[in-house]
C-alpha cells in the first residue's frame, strides 16, 4: 500500500469507527450483519450435528459455513488492522474467541485426508463459542456480574459445604444401598447425592432399600431448604446495591448513607463535596 | 330498529353498564354467569380430549359446547353493540381472544365434510384461550405485572446468559457422551442441558460416562446456585417498592425518590416540609 | 356422681389445668405422654401398611393400636368433661380431629363382618390426622401463618397465572406431541406441563419431537425464572415484618415508622403514647 | 525424654506454633501439606470404591493410603503432644474426627483374617470424614453459620410443617393409587410425597390414576410455592443483618438495635450521640 501514512491512519480511523463503534449508520449496519452472521453460524453448527438434517442439507450447510467463515476471517483481519496495538486485540478475550471460532473450518481442509474425525469434530464445535461474541452487545451484563462478584466469597463457601455434604452423604448411601441398587462406586454415589440435593432427580439411580429412601428423603428436604442460602445471599446483596447509598460522610454533620448522586446532605442540608 | 336515537343510546348505555361494569346487580349477575360459562367451557374442552370420556359422553359434550358457544356469540355481539367505537373492542386483546374462542365451533360445521381433522382439532383447542378472559376479574394482577416489568431487563439478561451457557455446555456434553448415551445431536444435548440446569431432570437422557457425570454435576450445582439470581432481582425489586424511598417531591426542585426520614432534598439542599 | 356441685367444678378446674395448660408438673406430664402416644400412633399406622411388617407383627400392632385408641378415647372424654361449654370443643377444629382419629378403630369392630375393606382401610388411615394435634405445641407456627396470610392474595394471583399457563401450554403440547409420545389427553398434558413448570420432572411423560422439546425447554426456563415471583413476594413480606416498624405517628413531630415497642420518638425524643 | 522441663515446654510451644497457627513459614508449610494430604486421601477413598480402578491400581492405592495414614497418625500424636491439656483436644469435635479418620486403616490389619468385610468397608469409609478438617481453613463459614442459627427456629417449624404435609399427602395417595401403581405402603408413599414436594421427581414412582395425577399436581404447585418460605426467612435474616439497625448502644439505658439515623433512643428518649 503506497498511500501516505496520513491517509492510512484516517482509513484505520474510519475502520475503527465502523467496527468498534455503533454510532454511525455504517457502524450500526456492521453490527447488525455480524449479529445475524453469529446467530446463523450457531444455528448451522447445531443443525449439522443432527444426522437426518446433515444427510439432506449437508451440501448447503457446508457452503453456508464457508461463507460465514470467510466473513469472520475478514472481520478478524479488519479488527487487527484497525487498532493501533494489534497484539492487544489478538491476546484479548474476544481476540482469542474470534480466532478459535474461525480457524476450525480451515483446519478441516488440511485434516480431510487423515481420519482423526473425533478431534476434527471437536475443533469444528469450537465455533459455538462465537455465541460469546454476543455478550459484547449487552451493557446490563456488567452490572449483573459486579453484583455476583460481591457475593462471590459467600457463594463459594456455600458451594464448598454442599460439596462436602454430597461426598459424605454419597459415601453413606454407597454403604447402605450397595451396587445392587446402582450405587456401584463412591464417585457414582456422590453424583447421585448431587442429583438429589440439587432437586434435579433424574431417576437413573434411585434408592431401593427403606433406609436408603429415608436418607434420600432427608437429603431432599435438606436440598429444598438450603437453596434458601445462596438466594438469601444474592437477595441481600441486590437489595443493598439497590438502596443506592454510599459510605461518604457529610462534612458538616458527618451523616453517612447518602443516596448515590446526592449533592446535599439529607440531614443538615449541607453541600456534599464529591 | 326504528327506535329514536336517544332511546338506542340509553339502551346501549344500559348494556354497557351490565357488560363492562360490575356495580349494579344485573352487572354482577352477568359477570358470574360468564365466569361459570368460561370455566365450564374449559372443562368441556379438556374432557373432550380424553378418549374414554368422549366415547361415552360425546353427545352431551357436543350439545353443551353449542350452548356455551351461542352464549359467547351473544356476548360478543352485545359487547360490539354496547361500545361507542366497536372497532376498538374488536381489535383489542380481549376482542381477539373473544373471537378466536367462539369461531372454531362454527368452523367445525363447515369443515365437517373435509377430513382435515388435525387442523380442525387445533382450531377447536383455541377455545382454551377463553381462560385468559378470567384475567379481567383480577385487579391484583396489574400490580404484579408492573413489578415484573421493572425487573424485565435484568431477567432478560439473565435468561440470555442461561441460554448461552446451555448451548456451550450442551455442545461439550455432545462431544463427551456421544450418541450411544442419547446425546444424538447438539440441539438434543442443549435440550438436556436446559433440563439439567433448570433442575427439572426428566431422566429421559442421562450421562453415562464418568466425565459426563462430573460435568453434569457441575451443571446441576450451577443451576442450583444461579436460580438465586432471578430470585434476588425480583426480591430486591419488591423490597424496593415497599420501603426505603417515598414519593414526596421536593418543593424547590421537584426531585422525588427521597430516603425515608430525609429532612433536606438530596439534590438542591432545600428543606423538605413533611 | 353424687358429689356436691362445688367439688365437681373444682375437679373440672383441676382437669382443665392438667389437660389444657402446661404450667403444672402434672400438666407437663400429660402433654409429654400425649406427644409420645401421637408419634407412636402415626408410626404404627405407617408400619401397618407395610405388607411384610404387618404379616410378622400384625398381632402386636393391633394390640398397640387398641391401647392407644383407648388412651385417646379417655383423653377425648376428659376434654369434653373439663370444659364449661363442651359443644364448643366438640365442634372446634381439634375436637373434630380428635374424634376422627379415634373412631375408626371402633368402627373396625362393627364392620369386621362386612368385606368393605377399602372403605375400612380409608377410615383407619384417618388416624394419621392425629399428627395435626402436634401443631398445638408450636407457638412459632402462628407467626409464620400470619406472614403467609399477608402475602396470600399475591400468591393466589401468582398460582392462578401458573394454572392458566399450564392449561394453555398443556393444550399446545397435546396438539404438537399427540398420543404417540404419551400426551394422550389435555388433562394429562396439563399434568405434564405442571410437572415441567414446577421443575419436578418425573420423566414418566417426556416430549419426543424436536418442536415439543423446544417448547418444553421454554417451559422449563419459564418455570426456573418465575419461581422468583412467590419467593420475592414472601421475602419482601418477611423483610417488611422484620423491620418491626408500625404506622403510629409521633404526637410531637409526626414522624412515623417507629420500631415496634418504641416508647420514645427516634427523631425528637418525645414520648409516644401507645 | 530426659530434657529439662523448660526446654520441653519451648519445644511444645514451637510445635503448637507450627500445627495450630499459620503465621510462620513452617506453620504455613504444615497447613499446605496437610491440605494436600486430606484431598489426596479423599480422592484415594473414592477411587478405591471404583471396581475397575481398584483392580488395576489396588496395590498403589494401598501403599498411598498407608503413607497418608502414617502421616495423619503423626499429626494426631503431635497435636496431642503440643497442647497443654491433651484431653481437651482428644474429645473435641476435630479430635474425634482426626481419630476416626486414622484408625480404620490400622483396624484393617487386625480384621484381615476375619471375613466381616461389610463392617470393615464401613470403617474404611470413615476416612471420608477427613474432609471436615477442611472446614478449619474457612473463616467465612462461621459468619454463614451464625446467619443460619438466627433463622433456625423458623426453618425448623417450616420443615415440621413440610413433614406433616408429606405424611398426610402420602397417606391420601396410598389410598387413591394403591400398590398397583407403586404406592405399596404408607412409608413409600410418604417418600414419594417428599420426592414430589421438594421438586426432585425421580420418576421411580409416579401416579397412574387421573385423581392421583390431580393431587400430584396440587402437591407440585404447593412445593413450587412454599419453597418461597425458607428463602424468604433467610433473605429477610440476611437483609436485616446488613441494614436497618445498628449496634450503637444508648448512653443512658444501654439499649441497642437502633434504627439507622435515629437521633433519640427509642426506649428512654435520651439523645444518641453519634
Amino acid at each position: 500500500m503506497k498511500e501516505p501514512k496520513q491517509k492510512n491512519t484516517s482509513f484505520r480511523h474510519r475502520l475503527h469507527e465502523i467496527i468498534y463503534e455503533a454510532d454511525t449508520p455504517s457502524g450500526k449496519l456492521f453490527d447488525v450483519v455480524l449479529l445475524i452472521a453469529i446467530l446463523a453460524s450457531i444455528l448451522f453448527v447445531m443443525l449439522e450435528s443432527v444426522q437426518s438434517i446433515n444427510d439432506k442439507y449437508g451440501e448447503f450447510l457446508n457452503v453456508a459455513e464457508w461463507v460465514i467463515t470467510i466473513l469472520f476471517s475478514i472481520e478478524y483481519i479488519l479488527r487487527i488492522v484497525s487498532v493501533k496495538k494489534p497484539w492487544n486485540y489478538v491476546f484479548s478475550f474476544y481476540g482469542i474467541i474470534d480466532l478459535l471460532s474461525t480457524i476450525p473450518k480451515y483446519l478441516s481442509l488440511i485434516l480431510v485426508g487423515t481420519h482423526n474425525l473425533a478431534a476434527l469434530r471437536a475443533l469444528r464445535l469450537l465455533r459455538v463459542f462465537r455465541i460469546l461474541k454476543l455478550a459484547r452487545y449487552i451493557s446490563e451484563s456488567n452490572r449483573l456480574l459486579i453484583a455476583l462478584r460481591n457475593s462471590r466469597a459467600k457463594v463459594a463457601v456455600f458451594l464448598f459445604f454442599v460439596l462436602i455434604l454430597c461426598i459424605i452423604l454419597g459415601t453413606v448411601m454407597y454403604m447402605i444401598e450397595g451396587s445392587e441398587n446402582g450405587f456401584t462406586s463412591i464417585p457414582r454415589s456422590v453424583y447421585w447425592a448431587i442429583v438429589t440435593l440439587t432437586t434435579v432427580g433424574y431417576g437413573d439411580i434411585a434408592p431401593g432399600t427403606p433406609l436408603g429412601q429415608l436418607i434420600a428423603s432427608v437429603i431432599m428436604i435438606l436440598g429444598y431448604s438450603i437453596i434458601a442460602i445462596p438466594t438469601g445471599i444474592v437477595s441481600a446483596e441486590m437489595t443493598k446495591t439497590q438502596v443506592h447509598t454510599n459510605t461518604q460522610a457529610c462534612p458538616n454533620c458527618l451523616k453517612e448513607d447518602h443516596k448515590d448522586g446526592a449533592e446535599f446532605c439529607y440531614h443538615c442540608g449541607n453541600e456534599l463535596n464529591e
